[in-house]
């Protein structure tokens, strides 16, 4: 019988299904549960819930109770979408608006006046269409006085009528005809009023519910799906669910301005995270950010008040919350949870400020098929492959930051037709423990400095670059580094950087918020950091650093990079210095065959001062790796970057060497084998070291006294030991 | 004894050198020549000129007469260059602003008021620093109150005093201490009253020439060398060495505003070519082409007054001359020559309008190098090998439009060390004269619709596509293709596309002159192509065509492409349209194995529209080929080019199938295998068959009514045959 009174800080979060006490006993002694969850079409049992485990019951308030939802279409909730843009063939053209969307999804908002809400947009010229040209009836808008052969599309206002995740649940488990349950907005006052009636009934029929796993509070990142339920657009940060035409007025009344329709369309781009964003929806975040504040404390004080836990899971419906933004910390949570199946994921819950009680919900999900509709838990998938492959990401980026519990998430019946999956989740959970009691939570040892990285977000999106080609595998790669990353934005280094900041990273494709855009026309953030290059800093630019074309110069830190790079634009400007690689850089000392695969990469870069050393270019002469020097600081630039032990360790070195600390990087906490990392605990006096290969290794390290000796490791194995040498078992 | 009254429209110029009078004679028999001519560095003996052929004199006025010009050094030629950029890392700076380029082919100008015509810019900011704020002394410039870490750059006039093409001949040539040649500016009046009468007193004392060989009038093509003689920036349309203090003044007086230093210097980048020209630019071009049609009229008025014809050296310092532009008629030259290396230069000489003889000046060169360094007329150069594979180019294109003179430059004692070179010139001058006298310089018949091709420079700057990546062989490809070719620009279509054309292609990088760069937001372009396709025109876009970004698309006319390009800033918006390819496309009718190789071309491109046929995608995924209807036209894509045969019937297809007449393309004038192409020229009744590669090949042709027969031709091989099939020999 498990102690809900047990003073473990760590612990581990089983789901369970009705019917199924037996095995839920079972696996919970085998994997170390001390809690138990229900998901998104399950209900826990009486007889499980009086198992005496802790019970985290989720929570989604606004799809909770379907009646009032139903009762109340105009508190559905809202966005702005966008037609098909639209050619004028005539003068007087006819846009089926939704045509595009799922209207399983949508319904056109026929409620508000359109006239005031939605814009029909020349998007050639990109005028504003006057309202006394066009008109709405029936779901089509008819637009005169058209310029022919203009393109025109208009930005509408919709009611969600499907809420977006239990249609992805519903789509993916086949649910058939059940129901399709739609979400309110608790910006609306009757809503609200009645979502705080409906929690705090909930508390008091929940009493065997220790945790209120909220899921989330309010408004879904948004997927936005077409006729054939095809996904047309993704963004995991973007604040396009939580638009109504009430929000707008009190917008206008708070900030002083009325948002237009396109500062959230933006053309059909809408403000995807990757795009540097604009003013409107900085200030829109900001908007939406401040009323979930204050909603989100409303509920958790509810939830508090009944004498339990409120945790967020930092996923779904989280927009608004902002757990990196201050004012988060107001809202009172006990804990956040998120789903992560990499590093980067690990870090993006493991990194978040606070005192919260910090979990990740594991993969594979206990469903049939994957995000990407492979087979999983059924015939032809293989979850302990999907799992080891996460495991080997997850745990080396929890060696640099931990996290408190874990956990699983779906349906038990399917999982337990997989016994060596079972097993595996033994393994796992007993690493995870190991991880937790060796290290106690205290901080690893990184490197002497600490390594910036900076975009048009900062902070407040921290490991979210979620691109996938190659952010994400650089970020993924950080994410396991022995270096403690600080996450900036422009505005924080505009004044200059911090001085205990040894090397800043800017890594993205030209003209996104990752690179950086038109900020790298702002003279203060050039000057910022030319100054601390100069003065001994170092600066690594991944594919597109600095990218955007002023005063002659399209890499604008060409200078301090030591090369740029040709778009097409200046080929009558001859590129005369030499691309001789340099024999045996430092860079490079340990890719045995040369400079390691960086995979897809930018191309047409050149050297373009003399002091640039060309450490790797690639078949086209293109440069792919480069260092240079300036003043007393190094700039140091990659074209690419894949996942892989090779590339680990270039980037490894790469920040060591732009640090202008590369000598000391062999001489505390190394390991010589590159598939094997090591990271100690100063204050529990252990270290770890870890094999992140399939095959078994041998690799010399150095411990964090300088003394250097072999080790041994099994395929994917970890061994600890105390800072005497002797292997804790 | 060659005779001068000959009546031939064709001929064959020799360029000779003294004391090889017996060479000459053996040579202009074998080879048909009717003129000889001198080169830069080479004299021409009484006894040749008095053989009694035609006799070509080159003349550089610009250089001819060194004393005049040592003795007014204020009139040499200038230029505006940029110093070094300079990062600031105190308040004051001082830049040696000559520092990057070679002191022996400039002089800083230090006669005109610096404070005047130069500008200090930072570039960082993009801001004029004020003249009170810097100094010049001893080519330094001192500038105060930077700020710090901005970045600072110099735009400065120079005097050019070692003339551009004899830098090149004595480089090339290693003519050691045989002093340096400068230009002088013919804008001065002095100097310009000096060279008409140099050229008077010129005229008086050739009596043996017949022809003034211009080399060519004043200005030439920018190429700026570094103290290496390394070249830093050529542009062989490039308007920077026609500048001058005094041109400048005399701008503002005519145009009513001054040039900026930077309206050239363009923060580096010199208004190359590749780059969409402002309203400054193009303004300062037609100052010099103004100027320079009155003083080149002046000079062919003082060549033709003394009973002899004046050509131009279309190369060089052709600058301002402009042969496309309608005022070029009016200097009166008899003649334009040009370098020729492949089909395009071809073209660029024969497409001139007017009624003047036109004459190509072959490759290779009778100088031991190439243009690249690479050994020719010495050991370890094979140029049969080399004049063979440009002739392979040269002779399709003239088989579209034939020019009616073709010679070489050079030093003949190079030459004739290679009697197989010797050979060679005798088997191509008889297959030239074979075209000019079966074809007697009548139209070919090409396919019954024009080609417009179009650009930001539009006729002015035909066959102009000088960057190598694929531009060039794109235009290459066209130079020899069965199309009449149109050259427009944007304002050529602003109000419509022209009745007569059936196909309009936009070819190259996204931003240059050659897509169009802004001009893509102008609505009245794409509203013309729209209406032009639609109404059963046909849209070729090649690389990144109408790329702009505008309005929520990055190709402009997407529509009428069927796809678009992803540059990073729209993943969040899915592909959801199928890439699958489409079987037995008629584009690839004559491909063996799949979509020809296109060579490195454009990534990122997906199907934006239902009706896109994906008829070739790369191995990434990234469409290669695509069609699309629109109306009753079609728009055409392609995202590379590489010069070879199958890659020219694929453009072949494209362009008839674009127009929708793919039905026609077999019916007249076609060579079933692709290394064979014919041309049919209706008013002498003939037609021939080219061999277009090294090997023997055997093809079907359909001939002008229809018919078809089976051709067999040798390696490389041509034979004509009269309309009946009877073979002429």
């Amino acid at each position: 019988m498990p102690d809900k009174t047990n003073t473990r800080k760590y612990g581990f979060t089983l789901p369970a299904q009705e019917g199924m006490d037996d095995v839920v006993v079972e696996l919970a002694k085998r994997w170390g549960a001390d809690a138990i969850r229900d998901s998104d079409g399950t209900v826990l049992s009486d007889s499980i819930t009086s198992l005496g485990y802790e019970i985290y019951s989720t929570l989604c308030l606004i799809r909770a109770d379907q009646e009032w939802n139903r009762a109340h279409p105009e508190d559905n909730q809202q966005k702005f979408l966008f037609s098909e843009p639209h050619v004028a063939r005539a003068h007087t053209i006819r846009v089926d608006i939704l045509a595009r969307y799922s209207p399983e999804q949508y319904r056109i908002d026929e409620i508000n006046d359109c006239k005031k809400y939605w814009e029909v947009i020349n998007r050639t010229t990109g005028e504003v269409v006057p309202v006394a040209d066009w008109d709405y009836a029936d779901g089509i808008v008819t637009v005169r006085n058209c310029a022919p052969w203009n393109i025109y599309s208009v930005n509408f206002l919709v009611f969600q009528i499907w809420e977006t995740t239990s249609m992805y649940n519903h789509l993916t488990n086949n649910w058939g005809d059940k129901p399709h349950q739609s979400g309110v907005d608790p910006r609306k006052k009757a809503t609200r009023e009645h979502l705080a009636r409906f929690l705090d009934k909930w508390l008091e029929t929940h009493p065997g519910t220790d945790v209120v796993r909220f899921t989330s509070m309010a408004y879904q990142f948004p997927i936005i799906t077409n006729p054939a339920h095809e996904t047309l657009y993704q963004d995991w940060y973007g604040y396009l669910d939580c638009m109504s035409a009430q929000a707008l007025d009190e917008f206008e009344a708070k900030k002083g301005y009325r948002l237009r329709p396109n500062d959230i369309v933006e053309n059909g781009y809408f403000c995807s995270t990757d795009r540097v964003p604009g003013r409107a929806y900085l200030d829109w975040i900001e908007f939406v950010h401040e009323f979930m504040v204050e909603w989100s404390k409303d509920c958790v004080r509810r939830v508090h008040a009944a004498g339990k836990k409120a945790v967020l899971f930092y996923c779904d419906h989280w927009i608004g919350t902002e757990p990196y933004k201050p004012r988060f910390q107001e809202i009172g949570f006990d804990g956040i949870i998120g789903p992560c199946i990499n590093g980067r994921e690990v870090r993006r819950i493991a990194d978040v400020p606070g005192g919260l009680v910090k979990e990740l919900r594991l993969y594979p999900y206990f469903f049939a098929v994957d995000l990407l509709n492979r087979p999983t838990f059924q015939e032809g998938g293989d979850p302990v492959a999907d799992c080891k492959r996460y495991w080997m990401w997850i745990r080396r980026a929890m060696l640099r930051k931990l996290v408190h519990r874990i956990g699983y998430g779906g349906y038990l019946d399917l999982a337990v037709k997989f016994p060596d999956f079972i097993d595996y989740i033994e393994y796992q959970t007993k690493e995870f423990y190991g991880i937790c009691e060796n290290t106690d939570f205290t901080p690893v040892e990184n490197a002497p400095f600490r390594v910036g990285i900076f975009n048009a977000w900062g902070q407040d999106r921290s490991w979210g670059y979620d691109q996938s080609w190659p952010e994400g595998a650089i970020v993924e790669s950080l994410s396991g580094q022995p270096f403690d990353l600080v996450w900036l934005n422009f505005d924080d280094i505009r004044g200059g950087i911090a001085k205990d900041i040894g090397v800043i990273i800017n890594l993205g494709l030209a003209g996104t918020s990752w690179s950086g855009g038109e900020n790298w026309k702002d003279p203060r953030v050039v000057a910022a950091i030319r100054e601390f290059v100069d003065q001994g800093g170092g600066f690594l630019g991944v594919l597109d650093p600095t990218a955007c074309e002023n005063g002659g110069a399209y890499f604008q830190l060409w200078d301090v990079l030591g090369v740029q790079k040709e778009v097409g634009l200046s080929n009558d400007t001859k590129k005369i210095l030499p691309t001789d690689e340099v024999d045996g850089h430092f860079l490079l000392a340990d890719s045995a065959n040369g400079a390691p695969d960086l995979g897809k990469h930018v191309e047409g870069i050149y050297p373009c001062v003399a002091s640039a050393e060309i450490v790797a270019k690639d078949a086209g002469g293109s440069v792919t790796i480069a260092a240079n020097k300036y003043g007393k600081g190094r700039g140091v630039y990659l074209a690419g970057f894949k996942f892989g032990a090779e590339q680990n360790r270039l980037l490894q070195r790469a920040l060591w060497f732009a640090a202008g600390k590369e000598d000391a990087m062999p001489k505390r906490w190394f390991s010589a084998n590159i598939h094997t990392e090591i990271a100690g605990y100063p204050e529990t006096k252990k270290y770890i070291v870890i094999n992140n290969a399939n095959e078994p290794q041998t690799t010399v390290i150095t411990d964090g006294k300088g003394n250097e000796r072999t080790v041994e490791l099994a395929a994917n194995a970890s061994r600890w030991f105390n800072d005497d040498g002797r292997e804790i078992t």
